[in-house]
C-alpha cells in the first residue's frame, strides 16, 4: 500500500462546559471540520511528521528530534502525532518507519479539539497502513493516551468525539452516551481570537464556588438540568428550544465569571443577526462562541459575527468519526 | 406660614428585581437624589402644580384641568402630585387651594422611583403647610395610594423607600424590613437612555418560566438566596462581596432574558473602569444599571460609563426619607 489518508472531526461543546467539572452532564458534538493524516511507509525506522496547517516538520528517531521546518519549537507541535504513531507501532509490534503528513481544517488553540482530531486521524491512517485492525474503543484509548502523554490529564471528551463522531453526552466517572440525534445542528462558530487559559478559568470557578457556594452550587446544578433538557430538545429537533437553552446556558456561564466582553459582543451580534441562540463554548474568557440558526440564516449570522470583529465559519454536526478516506 | 419645602429620595434596586415577582426578597436603597416639593396656600380652592424639572404646569379645579405650560399632555405629568395634594386635603378635611412647585434631581422613567419621591415630598410639604401631622406609615400609605390611582398597581417598594429612606428588604406579602445598614454604598448609576416597558419584560420572564420551569425556577430561587446573602454582606460592609454578588445577580437577570446589549456594554465598561461589581437595576431591557466602587474610583467608573455612551451620575445610600426641608 502506497499511502493511507484518514480523517477525524473537531468538536464543540453545546452545553455544560465548566459545570461538567462538578459532575454535571455536558453535551458535545462532532462538527464537519476535520483533521486529515496521510501515512506512508519509510525505508528506515524513523518517524517523520509534517504539519501543513502548522507549517512545521521534523524527524523523530527514538528520543531524538531533528527539525526540518519551524526550528526546535516544531517538536512541541509534532509530538502529539508522533505519540499517536508510536501507539500504533507498539500495538503492531513493528519497528517500521513512517511518514505522516497532517492537514487540518480545525483552528488550533480554540477549544475545538484540534489535537484529538490529529491524534485520531493519525492513529487510523497509521494502523490502516500497517494492516492493524483497531476497534473504535481502541482508537479512542490510543488517542486519549497520546493526548495524555502530551497535554496532561484530558477529560476524554475530545478523543471520544474525534473517534465516534455524532453527539455525545458526557458525565464525569460515567461512560459517555452516544445520543443518536437525527436533527441537523446548523451552527456558526465565532472565534474572538482572544487568548485565554482554560486552566485559570477552571480555577476561578472553583474559587467562586468555595466563596459563594450557596449561590454557585445551585447555578451549577441548574446547568446540569439544562444540559439534560437540551438532550430532549435536540432529540425532538426543536431548534428554537435548543437556541433558548443556549442563551440561558451562556448567562449561567457569565454567572460563574467565565465569559468575556469579546464573547458577549459576538453573542449579541449573532442574536441580532438572527440566531436562535448563542453561547460561549469551551473554557470561555475569550476563545470561541457558537450560534445556532436556521440554515437560511447561517450566512447572515456569520456576517454579523465578522462585523463584531470575530472570525466566523459555518459548521454542523457530523456523524462521521475517525475513518479512512481513500 | 408662607411656604413649606419638603423632599424625598429616589431609590435603586440593589438586588432581586424580577425575582421579587415570584416571592423572593429584593433589597432596595434610597439614594441621595431627591425630589423637592414646595407648597403654598392659595386664596381659592384650586390646585396648581408646576414641575420645573418637567417644564409643565397647570391648574386643577375639581375634575377639570387647565394647562398653563405643556398643553393638554401636562395633565398626565402633573396628575400624581395633584392626587398627593388631594390625599392630604381629604385627611385635613379642608377645601383649601394649594400651589405646589416640584423640582426634582431624579431622572424620570428610569426606574429610580421618581414618581414616588414626587408624591411623598408633595404629601409632606402639603401636610406641613396645613398643619396636619402624619406618621411615616400614613405618608407611605398616601404616596402608595397616589401612585396606585395614577399608575395602576405598584409594588409599594418605591413609596416605602421615598418615605423611610435607608435600605429595605422587600418581599411580596410581607412587611418590608428596614435593614439599618451602617456602611456607605458608593454607587455610579448609568442610564442607557434606551426606552423599555417593564410590563413587557415581566411578561416575558413569566413566559420563560412557564416554558423552561425546570431551569428558570431554580434560577429565581437562587436570585432570592443571593439577595439574602447580599444583606449579610451589606451589614458587614464587605463591598467586595456586595460587588461580586451584583455581578452574579446581573448574570441571573441575563439568564431570564431581561438584560440588553446597551446594559451589558455599560456593565462591562464599569467593571473595566474599576467597579467592584455592576448590574442592571429595575426592569432591564434598557433603562439603568448600577456599579459599586470604592469612593476614590467612582469618578473613573462614571467616565468609563460615559465613554460607553451612557449617562452617569454618582449616588450613595441616604438614610433621609421624606422630610421638611425648611
Amino acid at each position: 500500500m502506497e499511502a493511507v489518508t484518514a480523517s477525524a472531526p473537531a468538536k464543540v461543546i453545546l452545553f455544560g462546559e465548566h459545570f461538567v467539572v462538578y459532575g454535571e452532564p455536558a453535551v458535545v458534538t462532532a462538527i464537519d471540520k476535520r483533521a486529515y493524516a496521510t501515512a506512508k511507509l519509510r525505508r528506515d525506522n524513523q518517524i517523520r511528521i509534517e504539519s501543513l496547517s502548522l507549517g512545521v516538520s521534523g524527524i523523530f528517531k527514538g528520543k531524538r528530534f531533528r527539525p526540518e521546518k519551524g526550528g526546535a519549537k516544531a517538536r512541541l507541535k509534532l509530538e502529539l502525532a508522533k505519540q499517536a504513531v508510536q501507539q500504533v507501532l507498539e500495538k503492531a509490534d513493528a519497528k517500521q518507519g513512517i511518514n505522516v503528513r497532517i492537514d487540518s481544517e480545525i483552528p488550533v488553540s480554540a477549544g475545538l479539539g484540534s489535537s484529538a482530531a490529529v491524534a485520531a486521524s493519525t492513529i487510523v491512517a497509521a494502523s490502516s497502513l500497517l494492516g492493524v485492525e483497531l476497534s473504535s474503543r481502541q482508537i479512542f484509548r490510543m488517542a486519549y493516551e497520546s493526548e495524555r502523554l502530551v497535554h496532561g490529564s484530558p477529560s476524554g471528551i475530545d478523543p471520544a468525539i474525534s473517534t465516534y463522531g455524532g453527539a455525545l453526552q458526557f458525565q464525569r466517572g460515567k461512560d459517555f452516551v452516544q445520543l443518536g440525534i437525527q436533527a441537523n445542528i446548523p451552527l456558526v462558530i465565532g472565534n474572538t481570537n482572544v487568548q485565554r487559559s482554560t486552566g485559570e478559568l477552571v480555577a476561578s470557578v472553583r474559587q467562586m464556588k468555595s466563596r459563594y457556594s450557596s449561590i454557585i452550587d445551585p447555578i451549577i446544578k441548574t446547568g446540569g438540568e439544562l444540559a439534560l433538557d437540551s438532550v430532549e430538545a435536540l432529540k425532538q429537533g426543536s431548534l428554537q428550544a435548543v437556541g433558548d437553552l443556549m442563551d440561558i446556558n451562556h448567562a449561567l456561564l457569565c454567572a460563574v465569571g467565565v465569559s468575556h466582553e469579546s464573547l458577549d459582543r459576538l453573542v449579541y451580534a449573532a442574536r441580532k443577526g438572527g440566531a436562535l441562540g448563542a453561547k460561549l463554548t469551551g473554557g470561555g474568557g475569550g476563545g470561541c462562541m457558537i450560534a445556532l440558526a436556521e440554515v437560511a440564516r447561517l450566512k447572515r449570522v456569520a456576517k454579523a459575527i465578522e462585523r463584531a470583529e470575530g472570525t466566523a465559519f459555518l459548521a454542523r454536526k457530523t456523524d462521521q468519526g475517525a475513518k479512512v478516506e481513500s
